[in-house]
């Protein structure tokens, strides 16, 4: 397995879409060499956009947390977060009405900010579930998974309304040896058991990828696909994505996927990227 | 759909094995006609054998209630659950040492009754798990789903011990409208986001029918497969197993499957019962 | 099951993306009244686009064939297939080289369009497999299963190419009874053998969806997806799909999904159309 | 990971079940040592079964190919093949009737075997179905793939008579770098288009290894399933199907599973043998 220096890689794109944890910071914190890299891309002119499959928290903030870690600079017009995707989709599906959510009530700005109203799944008056226009699993905290997640499961077996996953992300880290289920897990199960199909967001999901376009098409005239590079750090979200969206990705093994383990993990995947880097930091 | 009589039907078998929820019981108490339907089959010298998806109780225990729902008579030699052919399994694959389990301490019995040492998921010292002989999803009750799944999941990503699944039911009754996930749900999760495959047991798993065969063979010399008919309210575990053992199956409508959906789900699912039976108390 | 008046619901909407089989022919022919019900459309200044799963023909071809069947008037530029979202994808994340595909000669049209040069995989060289840049599932015909398939798999074993599927349906019809293998299911199939997954164009797939609202987007200044209506006559691609995309959806009865058993697969699948009509034509 | 030497394994056991391709012989013929260890063992007393995923030869057939490459020694009666136990569930479930099957002539003396009549689903009259009683994929060759996969899903779609596969492995090697779709594969793209599950026999399912238990018993009283060790080349059907059977299981290097990557592909799958030996030669 070949690997490339990450300044060689973006010198050829305009225009470079950047996964947060794996990429900028990791369990340990900032990753090395990431504050200069970033300088260095702005000092070139690169139009940068974080793409991050995360409904926790706003693009604000998510900027306010890389600040706190030590990597100013990233306003929330250059973050989108798998959030925004979700408030988009109720927006223009839902438009009016109670979203139940399983998350906390950070996450539930995504619903609020789409002119709905959010109900945790804890408090809904299961004899009136007509009331419930959408069904929205946005965070991994936030709800009792000992009462909330039968309470979901028999909401959508009464429901007719739309369910929206905002992160399908399975696992989280919660420690360097150590991992806790996510929202992406329960919906999944849900879905199992109930032998239907949910409406995703979050890479390898488009909507991310094409949010990301339309906002740098709004500094940037005639963007192509191919003037965009995908860098993340993990084969079945980040390189998947951008591998289906049409751009060029790079693999990074400062996060999810380690060293000595990437090329089994690419071949029997079968998810190519374009290149391997050791990280952005060096 | 033809709906036969099961008095008809069981009249060309030697020996019936019946699923006990939605064939003798269900959630409104005994079904109907059941008492005399089996007065009628031991009366005509048929074998009996009560094949039930179950970690959570004991035979002796399913045999108590059978009898407080108004059942006599079944003796738990008649009873096969699935935590006794998860208990032949720890008995001869794991021998002596500690398993892990999710559970109730009734579930445990199981455990201790092949001779191992059962100790709750919540209570295993995650720096010493090579003590940690066998992990088992047992029952549905008896844990905290916030903290002792993610441990369980934490414990399995370190563990290379056998892992086996006592029940792979997804979701149980709780009322005639709601239901609650099962411990197989559980199991089915952590598969899933580990990418792996566990032993399993419980119908439509081969060894309760096996193990049903092998007990009918201490009191019936030269018994064959085409002496056997199952009977059952579940397509996907009851009708499939015995399909799959190469017995004749009936499939009863006082359970899982209602009337007006039954044509349906045979056809979709694809598992075809030999007979369809109102109930066996009709 | 409420069954609309198609004329009632296409009222609401500016623009209406149609699927074509199901929805305006079937193996019967051209749908009783849909030659009103476009004319009607248009009269009211409707702009349409159909969406169709197809790479065996160009929009060029699916627009002749229309006029065949007794329907003139859907130029090229209102014909939108996964065909065109493919060419697009290899066009830019290819861009030069060979590419190896399943298919006809009309269908490797849309790689010699993307300016690439097209390949049978019958053809292929396999001791010089570094040529191929790409590998294309597109058509259902033009190739030997006895010895095509394998040789695709034995090349996708090797490769490291991206690997694109123009059309993911399983199964086409080829009388009133009877279905044949689509190349979906060959993709499928290598798929699953091989652990891998591949880049799918073809509802439910955004892409086309999303090539339908810029194609929209160049005659209607403002277009919001509020604004657009997906009428199809498969649960699984168009309604899932328009669903994922947030616009609204309406299922017709005149093609994959019958009558008596709509209401049946709409609640056990979980996706739910926001309207339900007999035809477009009714 | 650490490697066993196979002879110190053995030592343990009364009775060794070996799989054929991969432990007796390869694509370069008998494996080196096999011809002794197999003389060993026997003079040590130790009983042995042959345990074959193969309905494309008898028992007989099997043995012979056994002495062509150089093992002779192994009666029929020591050869357990996956289309015995094919034949044993026809035998018991369908007892009478024409069985369409997709194979070889050699593959259909497995349902002549139960005493029914065999009738290639190419030659099937599609008219007059209800004939037809048990529908069987058999083996790797003898039918046309372009014509017959078609026709056994149209088959499958309006027939209700038990679906069985007699081999489920999903590729097979041709050259040391080629392989072939298997039969399988077939059944596999049959039950994913049409939703459905097939009765499946072959490792890892329990009936090749019940079989092989009653064949030791006729010559071993008292058998126990601690005595018995399988040995096998390949984890999802051999190590898998061993561990659920409650029996100790060897894998061995000389086969399907390299030596290079055999530490991850057990740890990601999660299906760990008890002994890991180079070959049973060494």
């Amino acid at each position: 397995m070949h690997i490339d220096r990450f300044s060689e890689v973006s010198d050829r794109y305009k225009v470079i879409f950047l996964d947060s944890y794996g990429v900028l910071i990791n369990h340990r914190g900032l990753i090395p060499g990431v504050v200069e890299c970033i300088a260095r891309l702005r000092a070139e002119g690169k139009h940068l956009r974080v793409l991050t499959n995360n409904a926790a928290r706003s693009a604000q903030a998510a900027s306010r947390r890389l600040v706190k870690y030590g990597l100013p600079g990233f306003p929330p017009e250059e973050i989108i977060t798998s959030g925004a995707t979700t408030r988009q989709f109720l927006q223009q599906k839902v438009r009016s009405g109670k979203v139940a959510y399983l998350g906390t009530a950070a996450a539930a700005e995504y619903i609020i900010g789409a002119g709905l109203e959010a109900i945790p799944v804890a408090e809904v008056d299961m004899s009136r579930i007509d009331d419930i226009k959408a069904i929205a699993f946005l965070d991994d905290e936030g709800y009792d998974l000992n009462t909330d997640v039968n309470r979901v499961i028999n909401l959508l077996r009464q429901s007719q309304a739309p369910v929206v996953v905002a992160n399908t992300d399975l696992l989280y880290p919660v420690t360097a040896n150590d991992v806790a289920l996510a929202t992406g897990s329960i919906a999944r199960l849900a879905e199992y058991v109930l032998g239907r199909q949910f409406v995703k967001f979050g890479k390898p999901a488009m909507q991310m990828f094409q949010l990301g376009l339309e906002s740098v098409g709004r500094e940037l005239t005639d963007v192509s696909l191919s003037d965009i590079l995908m860098v993340g750090d993990t084969l079945h979200t980040d390189i998947l994505g951008g591998n289906s969206f049409g751009i060029d990705t790079a693999l990074v093994l400062s996060g999810n996927t380690r060293r000595e383990s990437a090329a089994t993990e690419i071949q029997s995947s079968g998810i190519f990227p374009d290149y391997v880097c050791a990280s952005i930091g060096e």
